[in-house]
């Protein structure tokens, strides 16, 4: 699936997307890291989770953009001319994998954190939706590496259960605790599991790509721009409404 | 647009103008962190984010020097030859926009979190700056990468209408709020503000110039060592000038 | 015993695992390093301590990755052939043992700090635990980095008995303490003790590997994978779990 | 003027000296900034500032060491041949000016910040200082870039005007403000000019030597090895005695 | 008298080392950051001498260690072949002179600093110890770089003076000093000199080998190794125990 050509302008755009994300991840997390002593303590733990996924996913893209850079060579004066694959490197499509496994867990442990529940519901949704996901990824793992569209759907489909599992969870049973949080973050908690939605809903697309033959150097390129976006939204500017909330909590609670 | 050749001289004052950005930012950031104890609370939400508009700048201009520094090259002992364009590396020449797209929206932010105005005055102008700065960038971003000066003119025209609507905003609306800063910091926000269109102007000037057939390495440098000083001007004084605004409050509310 | 060819599929898995060692190394230390002050000073030294051991842990597997990524290389476009043995670099098999004698013995302070013992009693333990673990990991040494079964054998045994002296005192000698800690945890602290039978039992059976013949490039990216889980385990995982039985306890003592 | 070869150990001594301005500079500013607590607010701003000053030097540094060892190679195994200039790697002479334009006003920013005198006489002293010391290096700087020894002369001794200026307020104005500090460090302030004026007369005497015809690999070798120890006493040490200033009326002030 | 052939056993000998050195000094300084706010303020200062001390020493050996992998290569197959000296890249044995010249003076002030003595007593030993350490270290070097054993032994000889006078301020005159600390510490400080005495005469030791003719490469990897543990004891090991030497006075000063 990975081209065998990119021109000059689309080796940019990917470059410029990937930096993009670099910037963005790790930015959000030292702003949060400086922010964190105006939060209250109860909420810390929450930020301090978001700065963790920031800074790995910070961590991962650091890698994907010089495999990336490796991966794709030009001999033209200037770099003005199309891009080959490189002898002896490859862009390792697996390896968004890693990141996920750690950070898509953490990503619910920081929202049922910051909605602060009682300490035994809180275990509750925790116990469930942490093994969910890290299920969901693990399982996605061997349809992503396998060149076989067979074994590709299977895993997608067993990888959809859980997927599906963590929005019912999200979506029915945590929209009764929704009802204790103050009116005034209420809004932006209904809004954020609209955002996670929108941006988790991205990688499930993506794995379909090769399966309905969406494949050449455009359909790459979106795609790697694509996961770009998602990525900046499912983290960092979820870390940044999560932030919002906890601030106003902290208001709320301690004015 | 990219000259082909740099004497030794030229090679020198591009890559001592990146480095000076680099170390410009980098140790603008620092310094704010360390001084951001010193600030109330109150200012610390402004402070923060120059620190990571800096950051992010001092980020970006790494990359800059790096790939200017691979861009270019000689042969010539001790480097005393002219420098050619490299084989396959380039200078990519669209990447400050990712830069601008992170941190212009983030410049406005900074200087009205500095103002502290009141919470519904400040959101109502958060909303329309935020999201015109970012219109700016990207409508800018297909004129700058098309070869084609008839696309160059259209979309910088597009993008002017966002800046034009920025400095109205800036000029004419915010003009009433500073008259309920305390006096002794309203003369240096009505400076800040100048300085701000004076460094913005650089960039759509420089914009022009392979409008105006201004080809040619001098007029390239020229334009790096422009973009250098812009840059310095726009982030780093202008941080330092918010950090004094703030200073200067922080003793007016708490002798 | 290290394989002379490994497919793109077992390079690509022994990438990711080195990799999520790394990530979940370094930001397990970052984490705590984040939430070292909502722990009471007097647990502090534990934590502090998990930081250091992750935080070495995280500096070895860098090097380990690096080492990995230019020991095996391959000609193949996009890296998508078989990797082979580079010339003039090696996977330095005995590195881990430079790991291990820091590490190790800071395990075993990590468990006695959190515990909070009588300042006699934890002495007692330490001057016994950590020569011990030291010098199973000095014995270990000789037989890894020998090619000769009968020595590795030899030197196996004999580190099997400060190995054996660790667990009786782990599970025989410090129960009796056990007793003396808050209800809350005591069940979180005998789950520790088989956290770390089970990750540290990993060691010696991947130190019998060469002596079953169980050679191969299988066997061997097999180690690799067991190694990384069981460093995620004995570290991270182990710290994870200390950090929150000093939780429990500072919540306890200072409610 | 720099050397075409260079003997092994004329190598290892500048490559000695560079590497020993890196720690210093580097660990002085860590130092500060682990020590700043201890200092009342009143004198942060100057041990800040110094170490920005320290930081700043350590990055230039780190790249003058680096383009020192990329510029002069030799093929002789073990490094114990000649040292030639590398094919297109030069040795930027020019660079430190970058450094210089940046430190040169913060080190007076420094002096005077310490001194923490009314902030009308404080303000007259910095519109004096800085803008003479960024003048002073401006001018400079196409000297040294000049081939031409008449164009070194003349602007050599344009920016020894603003060099005078500077050294006229510091040992003829600044002396009546000098009364009103501690007796305590009334003599270390003005040691502490005497250092001032001794390390930064190497840098206009440096400037002389192309002059002199002191040419050749020695008096390079020498250059380098005299810088080093300026900047070293001029920013390192100078920086630790304006942290023992601070410390003393930290202690006078609040005993 | 470095060597001209490694075996790949001695090889990894020598990187495992010198590895080891840099996670203990960089580590040893990251924990007593982390700690040093459990220090009483009054022994902060010796604490913050230990940490800059031991990063130093991480400075130095990344590059020693860099240097080392550098300096020998090999053009075997997985790394399992002699290592000879690389054409063009030497071990700069001198390069070790410059962290002494840093961190030897500063030893001697962290054990002053941590004694707490009155501020004349502080300062007599200082202005021995100090001046006396630092010309230790530059009358060794000319011996060190010389190829003459007559140098070696005629610098070798003048550098023993400080050296022994240094032993003897530590072991004549501070003795009775050592009385007025309290009794818990008292057996403690007196092991840290022997542990000082011990680890220092490691350096005059090695420095003896060329002219014992103790040559080869078992010679050159044994004095590495030797230095290595050498710089552990002096530095990181002997940080560990003044800090609990600052930990124990802490207690007495504010049960
Ligand atoms: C359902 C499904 C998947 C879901 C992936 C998800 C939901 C990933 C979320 C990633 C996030 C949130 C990353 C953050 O940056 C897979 C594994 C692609 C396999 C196909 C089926
Ligand atoms: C109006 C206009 C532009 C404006 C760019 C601006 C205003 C950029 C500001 C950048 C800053 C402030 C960077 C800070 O370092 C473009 C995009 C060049 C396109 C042409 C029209
Ligand atoms: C008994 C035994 C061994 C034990 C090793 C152990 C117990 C290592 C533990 C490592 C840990 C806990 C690492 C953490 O990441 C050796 C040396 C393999 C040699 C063979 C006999
Ligand atoms: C008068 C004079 C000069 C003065 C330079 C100075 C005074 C530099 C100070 C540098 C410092 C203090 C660096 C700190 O590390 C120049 C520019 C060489 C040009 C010739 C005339
Ligand atoms: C007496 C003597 C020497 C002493 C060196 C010493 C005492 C070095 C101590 C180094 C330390 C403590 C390093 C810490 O890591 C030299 C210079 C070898 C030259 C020969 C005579
Ligand atoms: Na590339
Ligand atoms: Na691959
Ligand atoms: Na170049
Ligand atoms: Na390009
Ligand atoms: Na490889
Ligand atoms: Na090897
Ligand atoms: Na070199
Ligand atoms: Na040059
Ligand atoms: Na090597
Ligand atoms: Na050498």
């Amino acid at each position: 699936m990975i081209p065998d050509i990119l021109s000059p302008g689309q080796y940019d755009t990917v470059y410029n997307s990937l930096s993009l994300v670099i910037a963005a991840q790790l930015f959000t997390a030292v702003f949060l890291l400086i922010a964190l002593p105006r939060i209250l303590p109860r909420y810390r733990q929450a930020i301090t989770v978001a700065i963790i996924v920031c800074g790995i996913a910070a961590y991962h893209y650091f890698r994907i953009f010089d495999s990336f850079r490796e991966a794709f060579v030009t001999e033209a004066a200037g770099g003005q001319g199309d891009y080959a694959q490189a002898a002896g490197a490859g862009f390792n499509e697996g390896y968004r994998y890693v990141d996920w496994l750690l950070t898509v867990p953490l990503l619910l442990v920081e929202l049922i954190a910051v909605l602060a529940l009682a300490r035994s519901v809180q275990r509750g949704l925790l116990v469930r939706l942490v093994p969910a996901a890290a299920l969901m990824i693990l399982l996605g793992y061997p349809g992503e590496i396998s060149g076989d569209n067979g074994i590709r759907g299977l895993f997608g489909l067993l990888s959809t259960i859980p997927f599906a599992y963590i929005l019912y969870v999200l979506f029915v049973q945590l929209t009764k605790s929704l009802n204790k949080q103050p009116v005034g973050v209420r809004r932006i908690l209904s809004q954020l599991r609209w955002l996670l939605l929108l941006s988790w809903g991205v990688y499930p697309i993506a794995y379909l790509l090769p399966m309905l033959n969406l494949e050449g150097a455009d359909a790459w390129v979106f795609k790697q721009v694509g996961y770009s976006i998602a990525d900046i939204l499912a983290k960092a500017v979820y870390a940044l409404i999560i932030f919002r909330v906890a601030r106003i909590k902290s208001f709320d609670d301690d004015p």
